[in-house]
């Protein structure tokens, strides 16, 4: 029987209170689907190993986590007791790094009983995908300071993009597209602003277009683009974008669709060379933290995300379907979706409904 | 009387169809308020100048512009013949860096008439400034290529702040909410991921916020900002970027209000040393250009930013009276508006309509 490896790292603050639903809609899962599930937990957040220990993660964090089929992952932050990018560099985002999870995927889709902000527009109408790269571009650490401190201050950091690094997330966009119906790959640029680097990103998109002749594309500058999630959203199918773009693009994405709460992302690393990471968009959310009201739809397709990259398709498809009845059901969606349920009433919920 | 000098360029595609309305309305604000203007037409454009002399503008330009009170700007960009870069860094890029423009001051403001993407939102209801920085940032020049045309090809591209260019856009977006009912300043950050440069912008955020006891201020990564701009609209007074993430956002803005057709921007030398420059937020639109049917607001209510920065506020106000007038009738705006008029039937009627 099939049996995955799977590193749990809940975080902080609604992290920890979402991580236990994904837990129990995949137990579901394994129980209805004919698999099972290794849970290892790690406690590398804010409030727990950072507050006994200093530091993110212990040093040998990668033999402590082991050779897990994938990480699932809840939220990590605590800016009252660490800054962001202590906390995030420490963890999440070395993630991205050390594993090569090249590729940020995350869907933008109006689900039924999520309220669109967006005039007239109906589930089915907004379906497509952010293909973000996760490793290089402007998340660089090169850089720094001069006459620090003083009237003259400059600081500067480099935006990093490689062939290699820029062609693959670029070949992932293609491939993706060309199994689906439109076949469109959209480009965010800002070739006419910032002449350096994303001019050279352009023509590393025609370069890769020409692989690819059944499958369109366009390319938009990032500013007129973020307006055209707005305005026309059901223009688009497979966009793809730099680490900074994408990850604008894939916050107003989900925004544009009703709410962040519940949209999903994988961290994949395509080559399988280390594990990929799932974890919901949302953050730890210290304002809501410990009421037990959190949204954990995003945990919970993050987990349908995961089942999928491991093989399991029936099972994913199923806990999609479990979220979808669940979201149309007042009674039992959370308070943000002017639901009446809490995280654990919902969570049960899609278990239930699985 | 008050005559000023004005440097007229209207640039390639609809900047030359708009700017015409753009004078017409200036025209007659100046007669009825008892003003002259001076006009100087430049054709510095990718279709003019550039199309015959190979470059986007004389070298000596800057003799040629003079010392005018200000720059009336249409639309400069033709990519089927200039890329991008090269028509943008030639031509408005160069005039925000050598007339020190460091301020980009545009507004996001529901009009009446124009139909709001976002459900439920009523003109009045969504009333903030973009403070953009305009100079540095992430729109640098200083970078380029390693191994070009390999395999192994590494692009690199700098981003620099100087506390000197930080600290007077950031002040000047305190002083503008100062002035403001809600005395409210939202400051764009990424300090979580872009780990140099932003936890820098936001100390420089609280330095600054000392010094304006009255003013609150807050900050959201530039993600959850633009997702903010769809879901809570209502929520912001002046919001002030770097020069990248303002540019995202004030697109993005008046697309949340119904369209960038209508928006204008301010590119402005709060301390005179040169003149500022007044632009609608709109491009060139290749596709559109040439059939006289592009919206004139944009241009318009530039030339109404342009007379308030030049003193003549109440001038200003009668045109934005007039805008709001003239865009509240379906007959006189443009087809973009779901109106039935042209490009120089909807400017003849603002023109009227004062
Ligand atoms: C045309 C382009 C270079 C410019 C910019 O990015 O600044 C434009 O988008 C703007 O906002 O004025
Ligand atoms: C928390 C932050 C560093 C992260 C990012 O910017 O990548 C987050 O916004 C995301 O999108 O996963």
């Amino acid at each position: 029987s099939r049996n995955y490896a799977i590193s749990v790292i809940p975080g902080d603050g609604i992290g920890k209170e979402v991580m236990p639903e994904g837990i129990r809609v995949l137990e579901r899962a394994a129980s209805l689907y004919g698999f099972s599930i290794d849970q290892k937990w790690q406690d590398f957040a804010c409030c727990d190993y950072y507050a006994k220990h200093g530091q993110m993660m212990p040093d040998d964090w990668k033999a402590q986590i082991g050779k897990p089929d994938a990480i699932f992952f809840g939220a990590v932050g605590w800016p009252d007791t660490v800054p962001d990018h202590i906390s995030l560099w420490g963890s999440l985002l070395q993630f991205r790094r050390e594993y090569d999870q090249y590729v940020n995927l995350r869907p933008v889709r109006l689900m039924p009983g999520v309220p669109c902000p967006l005039v007239g527009r109906e589930p089915g109408d907004i379906d497509f995908w952010v293909v973000r790269e996760n490793t290089e571009g402007e998340y660089s650490s090169v850089g720094g300071k001069m006459f620090p401190g003083t009237d003259r201050e400059i600081v500067i950091q480099e935006t990093v993009m490689t062939r290699h690094g820029t062609d693959r997330v670029l070949r992932y966009a293609f491939e993706l597209a060309a199994t689906r119906d439109r076949k469109h790959v959209t480009s965010a640029t800002k070739s006419n602003g910032i002449a350096i680097t994303m001019p050279w990103w352009d023509e590393r998109v025609e370069e890769m277009a020409k692989h690819y002749p059944s499958v369109t594309h366009d390319k938009y500058h990032i500013d007129i683009l973020t307006a055209q999630f707005v305005l026309n959203p059901d223009r688009f199918d497979v966009v793809v974008a730099s680490n900074l773009f994408g990850d604008i693009l894939s916050d107003l994405g989900p925004a544009c669709t009703g709410t962040i709460g519940v949209a999903p992302s994988g961290n994949i690393n395509p080559d399988r060379t280390a594990p990929s990471l799932f974890e919901p968009v949302h953050g730890s959310a210290p304002d809501i933290a410990g009421k037990g009201v959190a949204n954990p739809v995003g945990q919970i397709w993050s987990a349908a995300m995961m089942l999928e990259h491991l093989g399991e398709a029936d099972a994913a498809a199923a806990i999609m379907r479990a979220v979808e009845t669940v979201l149309a059901e007042p009674g039992l969606r959370t308070g943000d979706l002017k639901g009446k349920a809490n995280t654990e009433q919902c969570g049960r919920a899609i278990a239930d409904a699985l």
